[in-house]
C-alpha cells in the first residue's frame, strides 16, 4: 500500500480526517492510520503538518475556483454573466454552509491559518469579477476607469452574500430579494458611466 | 440621595458599570452601589435587570441615531449627503471600535440580547437612508421604483464598512479607497435609472 501512496490520496484522507476530528484535533498520525501507512510515509510527501494542511486547503479552494469559472455564453450580456456568477457564489456558499457546516467551519479555520491563502483565494475570486467586468467594458455595456478597483468594489458590495460572517443571515425569508436588490444596484452602477457626460460624481 | 434618583442617573451609572465589569458580570447591585442607593431604589425605576439593560441600550442607540441625522444642506446634492452620511457612519464605527473597544463589544452583546432592539436599530438606520434617497428622487437626481428596497440595498452594499463582523478589516491600508469605490458604485447605481429607456435590466 505504501508504494502506491500518492499526494492526492493523502490529501483526500486528510480532508476526511479533518471532517471527522475537526481542525484542532486532526493529526498526521490520524491521516497515516486512515491510509494504513506509517506517518513517515506521509511526511515523505508533505514535510510538515502545516504543509499538509495548506495543501489540502488549496485543493479545496481550487475545486471552488474551478466551479466558479464565469459562464460566458453566446448572446449573454456581461450583466447576465455577472448576475449568474454572483447567484452561483451565493447558492454554493449557502449550500456548503448548511449541508456540511462542520467542513465549512473547518476550512474557514484552515484558510485563516495563513494570510497568504486568504489573499490567494480573494485574489482569485476578485480576478473572476475582473474578467466579467472587462468583458462588459469591451462591449461598452459597462464603463469604468479602473477595472481592478471596480471588481474589488463589486466583491465588497456583495459581501453580505458571500462572507461567512453573515452565514446566519442567509436563511432569512427575504434574503433572495435583498440579494437581487443589491445586484441590480451594482449592475446599474457598472452601466451608468456609459454616457460619461451625463452627470458628475459626488 | 435616593430622593433625587432619576432614570437618567441610573442609566448613566449602568453604562459606567457595564463599561467596568462587562455585560456578563454587571449586576443591579453594582449599579445601586455606584449610586449609593439600595437596589430596591433602582428596581422602582426599572422592574427587571433585563428592562434596565434594554433601556441603557436604547439610550446608547438613540445617541447614535441623533448623531446620524442626515446633514441636508443648501446646495448639497443627494449624492453628497449620502456620501457624507456613509462616511460619518464608517468613521464613527471605526472610532468607537478602536477607542473604546470594550464598550463597543458590550453594546454589541446587549443589542443582540433582543432581536427587537436589532430590528429597531436597523429599521432606524435604513430609515435614514430612505430619507436621503427620497430627497434624491424628488429632485430627479436618483430614480428607483421602490425607495425602501433600494435603501435596504444601499445598507447591505455598504455592509463591510459598518457591520461589526468586519471591524478587523477597518484598519487595512486601502480600506478608505475601497470604501470610496463602493460608495461611487452605489451612487452611480442610484443615478442610472434617470433615463429609464436607456437600457433594460439583467
Amino acid at each position: 500500500m505504501a508504494e502506491a501512496l500518492t499526494g492526492e490520496a493523502i490529501l483526500a484522507a486528510t480532508e476526511e480526517v479533518l471532517r471527522r476530528y475537526g481542525p484542532a484535533k486532526a493529526t498526521v498520525v490520524d491521516v497515516a492510520k486512515a491510509l494504513g501507512v506509517s506517518h513517515g510515509s506521509v511526511y515523505r510527501h508533505f514535510a510538515t503538518k502545516a504543509a499538509l494542511r495548506e495543501a489540502v486547503t488549496k485543493r479545496w479552494l481550487a475545486a471552488i475556483h474551478e466551479e466558479m469559472t464565469p459562464a460566458f455564453g453566446e448572446g449573454l450580456t456581461a450583466a447576465e454573466v455577472l448576475r449568474a456568477w454572483l447567484q452561483k457564489l451565493f447558492d454554493e456558499k449557502r449550500r456548503a454552509h448548511h449541508e456540511d457546516e462542520e467542513l465549512f467551519a473547518t476550512f474557514r479555520t484552515l484558510v485563516h491559518e495563513s494570510s497568504d491563502i486568504v489573499e490567494y483565494h480573494l485574489g482569485h475570486m476578485v480576478g473572476q469579477l475582473t474578467r466579467i467586468i472587462s468583458a462588459g467594458v469591451e462591449t461598452h455595456e459597462f464603463v469604468t476607469d479602473d477595472v481592478d478597483v471596480t471588481a474589488q468594489a463589486v466583491w465588497d458590495a456583495t459581501n453580505r452574500f458571500h462572507h461567512p460572517a453573515h452565514a446566519r443571515e442567509w436563511t432569512g425569508p427575504r434574503v433572495q430579494e435583498e440579494f437581487d436588490a443589491v445586484v441590480s444596484l451594482v449592475i446599474a452602477g457598472l452601466r451608468y458611466n456609459r454616457v460619461p457626460s451625463a452627470a458628475g460624481d459626488a
